[in-house]
């Protein structure tokens, strides 16, 4: 395999040996752009040298390190300097990108002052560099996630809004249930959205910190100077410094993963409702269209809801991935075999996915094609069944709630067997008569007037979201 | 199989049907008695009937149901009134609990005063009932869990305090790396642990609320009183009523189910930690001994650690409880189809494994044997390889860092090679010399001089703690 | 809590103690009775003692244990005699059920006969018990399986044959494609179903072996009879015996546990059709009726498929629960430390959901509802969209797949936007008229025509199945 | 982000456009070189291109075809041709690869040969383009897989036999046993490989299945040629042809999943018990050394089990995966949303970390430095109570089998309590002298004489492999 052009010349002069950020095939469906970059090979080596340039830069406020050296280590503290390839074979002995990173870097550093290589990584160990690396990746991924929730939000409220009195059949068990309204839907919809966000304000303190704890987590090959170097260090990258170190304790980068997984599990309900909706003999909504977009190879008339099938897709692998996440939390001493290393590919992925599902999600809401005309037809499918508990409480008024929950039973019953409207079967049965005139049942059989307080909580989700500063 | 004895008598007396409840032969090793009890058969047909009891009272409050049907159907509400292997068969066929709960319910209620009967659930639906009653579940439960943290906490701060200057081997990878202490070692854990009390605190409000919704979440079938009642429910149970019904977006059960994720992944790291100082080539700790506890069946010096084993089957248990929570958030529109069932016995199960974890970690950690001159002693199996980087770091200031972690490699590949102490080959060897007296080795080679900030990272983590008020 | 009556009695007759199986709230609706006392407590201490029984007869039968040792170690066996309450909370301390349960057996057989007691479990060591008598039960539990699944296939047979004629709207991505019959659907169900027979079939000679390796495996407390008393014992009880113990080996367990999860996964694959089909704007289908069955609380209309909601559920939660016992095969050394104890209740209940899922499928499959008009029509709710690929390969024929597709697609457009029959977009197009007359399109517009190979297809799949001897 | 050089030149020649295979930065560590290139995009491509191809070839072989567009259409089919960047984010928009891969192919035949370009994916549909080039890719990965399993089996069945006589410590829960041999414990890791193997064999005539059912399974468009057709791709491709398409029945690809993890699951183990053992305090094997493999950044003196670190890691996220494609199993309707999607990455990840593993487990098992003189010193740590259960088992033959354990669990304590050798204690114990002379006991506390079958075992498991041809 090629390599591209070799690194510093013999001139002196930095050449840049770092690809672009490659694309995986499937990165596109399933992630955003932004968020691809977030995690790219190279942003995964460009936060590691974040790390080592600031820690340089610390050192050298503190006197701990000649300023000369901090600035000829944070020169060569740029990802297209290097070989990712042969970083990726170095890493594979290694057992980490940190070993052989740094050993490239040490020896560039070398290459122009060989005093100051002396300094590269002072008083640090490799997962200090790997997790501090990890959580700036994280501050940006967390970041475009929040930015997308809010945008989401604010598209659901739109639709909640505008819909909060259109009816539409609910559903319960997949069986047409009482009408609702779309504006509540969406309102539940955004209601779950609305926590999400809570949660990603509450976990930032938690998240945000920097790692450093040397060899095994006490700092030793500091000395005295060990907290404020780990002091200076968070201020200069603008992370919390936690109480200790969290090498081994894992429960930092394992709730951001359930922070995504909640945040997926909603969507992916979203997109549940979207495509059943969408279906053929539904059709109250759409994905909206675009030119290439959910076509068949093969079926000229298909056009698929190619969004919510991604969202979904993301639904089913997220949850694993978690799990996963969760389990790497069980790592050995000081630091881990295994649930550590468990930990690289994962978060990422899950990131990945939840960008990617986040992303289709707020497409298809804020383009989302909505039949109002079929969300009313599909209403009148079950011939009045659908409004069977509306008389009921009515008749339960007069007769009580289980004659009058039986007798409607017995009607519905009589209504689909014979295909007949529950109207009719109502207005022939005595029982029902004696307490219901032809004007009540008609009354009580339109979805408009058993919407409940669907407005209103329409209303209470709107007023709950978070004000604008 | 025999039943107990059967229900209301013609007398009129109300007769105990349920049955005690039942334990399962694994029970008293995955989990405590009292969070057994949270989620008996007999407790979840009980906070069935503690939501169906306050919505009466709440709507003869308002005015809705008449005062005596409330307070019938209040002295219905109790579960042991009820046969739940005759519930279970109904349910089974009826599709969930309630319905037949509900049935039964009528049906006595009825015995009693025909017309009360016909106010029992008034305007709610099944879900209401068992999703509030599930609510009142994880009160209880969360509960149990928050005290077997803050005792815990305890606990570890005890342990983190006494231990804070004992050296101990710190390992990575499962090789000795540098000193740390026992104290931090404990300090690590116990940060953790904390962390999780504060999830905890912040998931309550999100958590804590009441579930009513009516058929489809309209709450139609109260018309304009559904608000007032919705309120004056969640005030009858100190619960607080959120701005829409929640049947279909289950985000606040699975973060539940997230939060004590994280909890038993914590101690799963506890555990693993015991586990492996408890080797009988390691011998730094072992688990508290009791009659009965941990023996084998045919080899008479076994001592086994239980209570580690304990918490690391659920550590791997759990995570993917987790993940089936999290895949059952995909719900189907007003109410799922599926996801909504799989939670019923995976969130129990979760907490189930989650107590007696904590309860075991507890036990381990109050009563952990600790042998610090064995910790002491391994930290000499190394021959002073472990000192390494304290050699390195003092050499580096007069020769680098590269050159002298290289001259460190080779010094510590000729002592192992040659099973000789470091001590001698760093005095045999006049790089080192020329820098570093033997005085000077004696001092790095110490342990005790070379664990860093360690004392003063417990201490940052025992200033921590939230204040007793 | 009261306790059962208690054990032998003075005068020297055994007495009964273990209370009869107890059934869990939802046992009914999640499993069957059969599997469920499979796997029951009473099961779980009567297949450990079975196993005991067996090793003391085959080791009477070498002449190692004397023979009224045997036999009064078998008369004892017997798990009624035990108390599981006491032997659950004995197990909590020792870590595992055999360790309580063989010294309660062995002060009872002691009491009778002081010499035969010191033979009991000679030469074994608890998972030895506890693992036999697991492959016990699942030797119960896959008969089970097996049986159900021959069942299954034999309804899926009927309903393919059936239908395989029967036109039915084909849908992909949740839209109508183009036309199937449903007895290709069937088949497709059934084509699955036989290769989980299949796969059962195979994996029996690795699963039903006996386990029996003393302390660590080699057998050694029985010196140079270790391999004769192995043979007999797994004569005795008709295992197979594996070629070393595999204490730690753990694959032939977690291999049982992914058969089931692909069961599951068909199964699942099964409910979401029916309840797809089932919606009340398809209603092709219905799961069977029955009082009692699928009611709501509050709405007297409302018949939920039940039987798919339980099946979805299982489908939810079995994927985690294989994922336990996949990570749970990362045992220690001889014996492990958390894996092993993971898998005590795990696999039990993989069975148990795997049980309740077939149950459903076969109760729904067999007594499925089927509305073959209801079929017909909806193969027209697209106006003539799901033949467009009908007519694009008629008219690829003339000019060429891509221009016939890119013609279709725009006709599908304009029928679809302008709400008419695709036949009339079609025949006012001189572009199809050229090439295809109005007869042409009446005959490709025909479902029935459009089956393509689907009645050959169903008749390989009946032709695959295994013949009956 | 820079294009390589156009396609197709105006001079009619055919240009390269797709880039050489990427590497992801971790990719060396977690996985294989020849196993990513199965996977790697390209492959992806051309696998699906080598169907396309494959079914023109067929169809002109039928005379359904002409074969001048077969030539055409395979001309075209070479991976290299296409751009993947600009084909993944026009599958963004389709929903998959297959669309804009077709689409691309059809204009490079078009500007050939216009009329050839109307047989491009002649009856075909998308899904079986990417199925069966799935498949094909599963073919070879399969290859790969099998081959390092038989490698492994050959190291493994050299390390039993060449230790099934060397002493060491069995441990249970993480405490030593009772002696067995190294061989014994290579001689189960060599079991559980072999049954990996026979696994492989098993499914592939379920899993090497050509997928081929047009739009929606019936083969339609083909007409009557359809099975012959079927039939001749399947012959081309060297796959079985199935009794019925499967695109919504996914229990073929799933169980290829279930292989690995299981697999995976026994690599898994191995690497725990290498990395146990190469633990500082216990040296009995380590890793093999090469150059920059296992360093730290920080510590001198380290070498870690990368290996084993990168083994285990698999093994925490290789279950979760398997769990993904099971969770994926359940499909809606001829063709699923979301569960398809959901496995598109994941079955290949799951290849890529198993390939991984099994690279990483054969490199450390052939190259596996032993310290027999070690293993034989740890036999020696406990002072003799790892012999406990040998001289209890001669005792018993004198006292009875639990008397003995009393008196030898009495005497492991005093000798643990006392730092004294077991012998002493036993020799100072008139019930023990009384039975067993002090030569006796010196033969009881002597490992070589309590290994029981090992060396039977070994050669047990070793006889049991299949034998070369």
């Amino acid at each position: 395999m090629e390599r591209h052009a070799a690194g510093p010349g013999r001139d002196g002069f930095l050449r840049v040996l770092s690809p672009p950020t490659s694309i995986r095939l499937l990165d596109p469906l399933f992630t955003t752009d932004a968020m691809r970059e977030v995690f790219a090979d190279q942003a995964r080596l460009q936060t590691m040298l974040d790390f080592t340039a600031a820690l340089a830069r610390a050192e050298a406020r503190l006197g701990i390190v000649p300023t000369f050296a901090a600035a000829a280590i944070e020169a060569h503290c740029r990802a297209e300097l290097f070989d990712p390839q042969a970083l990726a074979y170095q890493a594979a002995a290694a057992g980490n990108l940190a070993i052989p990173l740094l050993k490239e870097l040490t020896a560039r550093v070398g290459e122009r002052d060989p005093q100051a290589a002396g300094f590269v990584h002072w008083g640090a160990t490799s997962q200090d560099m790997i997790d501090t690396g990890l959580v700036l990746q994280l501050r940006r991924a967390t970041a475009l996630i929040s930015e997308d929730l809010a945008r989401l939000a604010d598209a659901l409220a739109a639709l909640a809004a505008a819909h909060k009195r259109t009816p539409l059949a609910g559903r319960t068990w997949l069986q047409q249930a009482t009408p609702v309204t779309f504006g509540l839907k969406a309102a539940g919809w955004l209601s779950a959205i609305g926590r999400e966000g809570v949660r990603w304000r509450e976990l930032t303190p938690r998240a945000f910190v920097v790692q450093f704890g040397g060899a095994a987590g006490t700092m030793a090959a500091l000395g005295d100077d060990a907290l404020r170097v780990a002091d200076a260090l968070a201020d200069d990258l603008g992370l919390r410094l936690p109480e200790t170190p969290w090498h081994a304790q894992r429960d930092r980068v394992a709730e951001v993963a359930t922070a995504l997984g909640l945040t997926v599990g909603t969507l992916g309900k979203i997109a549940r409702d979207v495509s059943l909706m969408m279906q053929t003999e539904v059709g109250e909504v759409a994905e909206p269209d675009a030119p290439g977009r959910g076509g068949s190879s093969t079926m000229p008339h298909k056009r698929n809801p190619v969004g919510s099938a991604t969202v979904l897709a993301a639904a089913t692998r997220v949850p694993a991935l978690v799990s996963t996440m969760l389990a790497a939390m069980v790592q050995e001493h000081e630091r881990g075999l295994g649930g550590w290393q468990a930990e690289w590919e994962t978060l990422p992925e899950i990131f990945r996915l939840a960008a990617g599902a986040l992303a289709q999600t707020l497409r298809v809401v804020a383009g989302l094609r909505i039949d109002t005309v079929r969300m009313r037809t599909n209403l009148d499918v079950t011939h009045g069944l659908i409004l069977a508990e509306a008389v009921a409480m009515a008749l339960a008024a007069h007769i009580g709630r289980a004659p009058a929950h039986a007798l409607l039973e017995a009607a519905c019953r009589e209504a689909a067997a014979n295909g007949r409207h529950l109207r009719e079967v109502l207005n022939a049965n005595a029982d029902v008569t004696k307490h219901l005139s032809a004007a009540d049942l008609d009354r009580l059989l339109d979805p408009a007037n058993y919407l409940g307080a669907a407005e209103q909580l329409v209303e209470r989700v709107l007023a709950q979201r978070p004000q604008e500063p």
